[in-house]
């Protein structure tokens, strides 16, 4: 059986294609319905099918009375080839990056923890949720676990800079390697609240686990990103033969 | 504000985190309703909605009369440090994988494909539309863009194999770099068929520019893998110093 891709589906994906290729930059005003009905020569409602999908993903932004302009792009986070930090990615962008400590807390282990990190049922390990934000908008919210035998008492101050420097240069703990697994979760409560979106929004979900040279584990965290507001990129390089 | 934790949220968590370290395997029969009521102290429906959500997001099975099992993981697809092919990636984790050219066909060059690959406008190219499977489930939808100048005539069985190898064995082009984007999307009509889920699932969005070493672009494709069947991994070292 083959189906035919619906026509608002074909528009919006060829309009995309146009704002990626700067064919429409950033802050230009988008052509109209009008426009769009005449080129695609298709009617009303196709158009503003597409328009509305391109407004709902973040493509576009509408002004009241003064029609659609081509959206700032989506935080485009790097995500192999790279350990610079999170405020230096985002500067790359033209943008300003921050982390707040939202809670941190001393809890027992529980039963997972011990696998993870090795250690006995009831020993102390720090929580510490913390959110990024780029140009004062929330993008992450990370929940970080590191056991307190490891780096016992992490500091606020610590905490709003980079967790990996710390440990490096005040516990004298290098990471050698992470494993990141990436899925998409739906935001629950807890989530949809340090990320200022609805529950139930498609967000990116990633999960982290910093080990020394010796597969020690050091941290282990759950992060969140919003999905309309984030994007990751992959540069690979391909051995010649 | 603070707000707390939905309680099914977090036995949700702590169960997923078992799953995940093997505290459950594979396979194994899942601690019954009754159960996780006294290990957390808590009401049959909140035990209920945690167990609910488990399945819908694919961590267990549920079998009629006989309760709830663990998931075979989902397809895990390595994104860095690597340039495996699909099938092989799918081997290490003990599945059969196979790709299927779902239609070839050749179009006239829109705008956006002028930018893309430096061509005239209706200058002729190639779009492919690709699914992959893991035993025989689909979990990968690709369309792919080769113009006509760069690789005339690819046929059907340079195509159910690697692209990039059939490149370099018959037409004597090397990818030398590729770029990917990785976003979150809906399942429009279109997605929704190949990938055999329903209208509005949320899928991984894959946006891959592939260059020859003069940056050249060769292809630039668009792959949606199911949310509730795909994870990616990445490994990053870091550099002591």
């Amino acid at each position: 059986m083959r189906m035919k891709k619906s026509l608002h589906a074909f528009i919006k994906e060829e309009l995309i294609e146009r704002i990626k290729t700067d064919v429409y930059k950033v802050g230009d005003q988008f052509p109209t319905e009008n426009e769009l009905c005449k080129e695609f020569n298709v009617s009303r409602t196709t158009v503003r099918i597409a328009l509305t999908q391109l407004v709902q993903e973040g493509y576009l932004i509408r002004q009241r009375g003064k029609g659609s302009f081509v959206a700032e792009p989506k935080v485009n986070q790097i995500l192999s080839h790279t350990d610079d930090r999170f405020t230096q990615q985002l500067q790359a962008q033209g943008k300003y990056g921050q982390i707040s400590l939202e809670k941190i807390e001393v809890i027992p282990a529980r039963d997972s923890h011990k696998k993870r990190f090795n250690i006995e049922e009831n020993d102390p390990i720090q929580k510490i949720k913390r959110t990024r934000s780029a140009n004062n908008e929330v993008t992450q919210y990370e929940v970080a676990y590191v056991p307190w035998n490891i780096a016992p008492g992490l500091k606020k101050e610590y905490l709003e800079a980079s967790l990996y420097k710390t440990l490096k240069e005040t516990y004298g703990i290098s990471i050698h390697k992470t494993t990141e697994i990436v899925e998409i979760t739906l935001a629950d409560k807890d989530i949809s609240h340090y990320l200022q979106c609805e529950v139930g929004q498609p967000c990116f979900y990633i999960e982290t686990v910093a080990e020394d040279k010796n597969g020690l584990v050091i941290e282990f965290s759950r992060s969140y990103f919003r999905g309309d507001k984030t994007s990751f990129r992959i540069e690979r390089y391909y051995q010649e033969n």
